[in-house]
């Protein structure tokens, strides 16, 4: 197939989505992009890494950037200097998420990319999941912190993630109808969700619908 | 594992699911409920099979109803005779389910049964779903109907699973977190999609983790 295979990866926070994509994309041969997604972002739009690390899913325009950003659309200016930052950013990853798919083969985690890439055949949209006593124990493991901080930081991020996905796409973030295939990676474990994601991606005529 | 299988479908009209979930008990050689939990249901309850059939999931209980059924639980009687009919048939077809996960491994699609039988062990649930357009194409061939009358059987069956399934569990039918695993059919078309669904069903020290 002409197109490059792209696989996108939603994930709740705290359910290894993250590794599960690094594993793909490895295993694979292929490029994974993450948190790489930033830098990328950062060098198109000009603004700094850190500031985009930080906002880029808390969208909190305020009344002068957006009244800003109404006057630039008025005149006429579409440069994302005239749009509220977080509008700035969304859009310098979109574009960015486009290249990357344009490239070559690649897992991308997070930042609405199977929204920005529907249509775009080869392209397989996951969700991963796990259920919440699941997830605390992971991120109580890897951040080393208490079961409270823990379910904390799982709350706080889901519901930024959640946010931000409807806030750009109009959809529900992990409605099970807005990705090709959603899975809760403690029915299998780590190891064997991404096996099963490879064996799905190495199947050759496979035919993606995406809406 | 000394608890047997059960795998539950969910799924959107047109979807595929009922096909999948009975090429996936035949494969496996295991039981198949349906339809047939509707007249299982009606032996448990008393009611007749049409009237089952008709009202399952169009819960509709009128003020005469629900007056009845409170007096009753006011009156300590909780036999499904002094409960609104849609209540009655809810909880008959709950008996039936539990009743069939405790003899052996089966396919049961529909009905709530992934919230019927959450905590059981070795219990997979499933969520069969596809683009609309793939769906409609799909119901038009099976009842030999128009786009437009196919459209509005998927739209009023969608929305009459939904509230059902809301009504009695109080989570969202179709999101991904409610499942172990959701698909969308037309990613890899009926045959193959049943293949995967086996192939995690034959995973023997499968860990299920409900909640």
């Amino acid at each position: 197939m002409d197109t490059p295979l792209i696989i996108t990866i939603g994930r709740e926070y705290g359910s290894g989505g993250h590794e599960i994509g690094s594993l793909v994309a490895s295993k694979l041969g292929i490029d994974f992009y993450d948190k790489q997604l930033i830098t990328l972002a950062a060098e198109k739009s000009g603004l700094s890494h850190d500031y985009i690390e930080q906002n880029e899913q808390r969208a909190k325009s305020s009344f002068i950037q957006n009244l800003a950003a109404s006057t630039a659309y008025a005149n006429g200016f579409f440069s994302t200097q005239y749009l509220p930052l977080s509008e700035a950013i969304f859009i310098s990853q979109a574009q960015v998420i486009r290249d990357i798919a344009a490239k070559g083969p690649a897992v991308i985690v997070g930042r609405c990319s199977d929204y920005i890439l529907a249509g775009r055949p080869n392209t397989i949209n996951v969700f991963i999941h796990a259920p919440i006593e699941v997830r605390v124990a992971r991120i109580m493991k890897l951040k080393n912190i208490d079961e409270a901080a823990a379910m904390k930081l799982i709350s706080t991020s889901d519901k930024e993630r959640g946010n931000h996905y409807f806030r750009y796409t109009d959809r529900k973030w992990g409605k099970a109808q807005n990705y090709d295939i959603s899975v809760n990676s403690a029915l299998l474990g780590i190891d064997r969700t991404v096996d099963m994601l490879i064996s799905l991606a190495q199947i050759e005529e496979l035919h993606v619908e995406n809406d």
